[in-house]
């Protein structure tokens, strides 16, 4: 087999009635594990290349703890717990980043990105969504969506209560893992596959897409869609809109931006950009490019003037034209 | 007795300390039961007609359950979970469809909407909110708020957490029904008597109000007021409003319309609209018509354009002006 | 000792592993308690005075419930409650209101601002933030950001789930009081030290941050930044914003007033003012002030204009200068 790995996890998740993956946490997801652990533990699981997903028992489960004890102690004492785990438990051994085939690969490449392994566009998730299912997020764990209304009834009756707090394919990043140093205030507006830098505060209106997220200490109030990578101490002001599309399917943001209220910016912008509260900039957007004296110098698409240093957009007050200057430096 | 009901539902639901209904739960809602449904358990409840709220015990459910063993076999495995029930359980038998009197017909209407039995505007909630208590919605189930205070309290010295997530007369749809088909990124944001229809995605941005919703494969990232019923595969950016008011309390949207960020439209729209991003049109916007050489034709108040297919809305950049073009038909 | 205080109150509350406290619930805080209250409970206390925190047992909350228990009662039921805790109690006494040093100091400031027995901007929160530890917010409780990774996976393992609602240092508000005569239709949105009056309505878009507010019956769809006090009767559209700055760290509204969707104001403004959508109105804002027939009078910063009664504010549509009129009186 091969002595390198993309990446391996040992997990505990979901299946529904039918015995098929609906989700699964993986605590301390491993990328680009030593080629001593993996000769470690290849022989234990079997394991001869390629991707695979492999269910484990106690027995297992034991085996690699010993084997791991001096190597590996954290994940050792990750697979001590499992052991003893109710619910059923999963290794997931990727050799290459190819796309994902399978729900447990799909939420290990999630987790890969949300415990800062790996940064958004550096991995594979083409199709993503065609692997993972549709659930109900519950107060007892993700439930199949052809599951819930049985549970629900089964609930009450009880005289408990099952509260669905979403129904989606991704859930909320902190039922997943809470990384270092961040602030969000309602959880349920940052997905599984975020990437939020140290630093981070997500305010009520901030929400932030998988694939997507901040690179340091960065304060959002705003929409990251997937895809957009935010640089470090930038700012997205209540209600702003960061969005890529089809054409521009990743999209960045350098340091010290200052999105303002309510805009809507879809091109890549370099850094100390600042965008005025309300306008929307998208890459066809005609801008003029004034000089220092406040001089029409050109008038190009908005897709032009994309990571470029030290621009401010605006709207003129008197024509409602989108104009840029450049942002006086400090 | 009539023969025929508006509707008929078993549930299970939470009543105060001073045994007044604060919700009900009901799993199967049934609109226009067949009168073989009607004769069958009609004897048992002793019902002669009317608009009745009837409480049941373990030998009626029994009973019920037996009757309607072969012709309604979802409901007779309904009330055999229903017998069972720790909590207090009831009947809502609606001959007809008037304003609603009591917690569970109230409940139960909402319900039929939620189970895409009735859509928005077609069943009678005249003075719904007259009817519905103020109730915290907590990890517990609903709670009277003269009693959340000691529950809380309770909850703490045992060690444990009551989640009070919302304070509100109704409560959220998941809690109730997961309808098919669906995505609901914050189930808090969608309220029971919403009408979700199959194939709609609600981001993180959309919200939906009771007696509102969508007919089809919408994606809505922002807010349906009450009142409001979105077409087919039509979309909703992050931000927008769509809003009834006094004059005009049913408002629908045709279908593929799109309606840009944060704009906001208080008047119905036919077909394939679009609405500009942050553009506001409320009934009584002066609105310039433009042929399609982007002359002058008209200049009339929006809710002159209600329900015309193919518009399209834009603010004009220069002048401020509301200005209305045809969409070019694709 | 001082025979007056300035708050005295007894409480349950969450510590970490390491015995530092994460919060603390006081479900009846005390302004400014009677002399007599004082004197029953001093020597129990061994209190001589200063702002102290004291942690208590079962004889001490049983011996504090008696001496209470006829000039008292609901203090003395209160104790006898917290007697049979699990959970670790405190009772903190505040001579006088100096900035918090500890958790239950600045929990207890924060209760009393939500139990309406102080008003924004009338209690000393000086450095609150360096007081607080960050927490996450879960269905298990408040747990310390570096436990919640191993509480996530054990709570796993069980079969059980682990729901991180928030990451904040401020808890919301509803898991700590349900002022009487409100709605909050997603409390996940306001939070613990706000000042939500009777009558007031937070609808989804709705957000109050600590040491913020409404004075009466306002309905909120928008956000309240700290430092901001709405007056009574007043109407905060979906996604507008009021918010206070360094220069002006407190900001109120007075009564009647409307304030449209998406408009962002950061001025003081006096009753019965109105704000047009979208428009941002801060304090450098240049507001062209016109008289009854339209013509204008002066050209002033918004912030000449702060307070005073019967302004409406709007963007001239031709020109996009904010204008300012006199409204109406009714």
């Amino acid at each position: 087999m091969s002595q390198s790995l993309f990446s391996i996890a040992f997990g505990v998740g979901t299946r529904n009635r039918e015995g098929q993956w609906l989700e699964v946490l993986f605590p301390r997801p491993l990328l680009r594990p030593s080629s001593v652990f993996i000769n470690r533990i290849k022989e234990i699981l079997g394991y001869e290349g390629g991707n695979q997903i492999i269910d484990f028992n106690f027995a297992v489960a034991a085996k690699l703890a010993s084997a791991l004890k001096y190597i590996a102690p954290e994940q050792s004492a990750l697979l001590v717990r499992l052991a003893e785990s109710r619910k059923p438990t999963v290794i997931c051994v990727l050799e290459h980043d190819t796309q994902p085939v399978s729900v447990p690969e799909a939420y290990l490449k999630l987790q890969l990105i949300s415990h800062r392994l790996c940064k958004p566009h550096e991995i594979n998730l083409t199709d993503l969504y065609q692997v993972l299912p549709n659930v109900a997020w519950t107060n007892r764990g993700a439930v199949d969506i052809n599951e819930v209304a049985a549970l629900q009834l089964e609930e009450r009756i009880k005289g408990r209560m099952l509260d669905v707090f979403s129904v989606d394919k991704l859930p909320k990043l902190t039922d997943y893992v809470v990384p270092k140093g961040i602030h969000i205030a309602d959880a349920a507006r940052v997905r599984l596959g975020a990437y939020v830098g140290e630093g981070t505060v997500v305010l009520h209106e901030g929400s932030i897409n998988f694939n997507a997220g901040t690179q340091g200490a960065s304060t959002i109030d705003g929409c990251i869609a997937s895809g957009v990578l935010i640089g470090a101490d930038s700012t997205l002001e209540g209600g702003c809109s960061m969005s890529s599309n089809a054409n521009q399917p990743l999209i960045s943001v350098g340091h010290h931006c200052v999105i303002n209220s309510h805009a809507g910016v879809g091109i890549s912008l370099g850094n100390r950009n600042t965008v005025e509260a309300g306008l929307w900039l998208s890459s066809d957007t005609q801008v003029n490019v004034l000089d220092a004296a406040q001089q029409l110098l050109k008038t190009v698409a908005a897709s032009e003037l994309a990571l470029q240093d030290d621009l401010s957009f605006r709207r003129n007050p008197e024509t409602g034209v989108v104009e840029c200057t450049t942002n006086p430096t400090q």
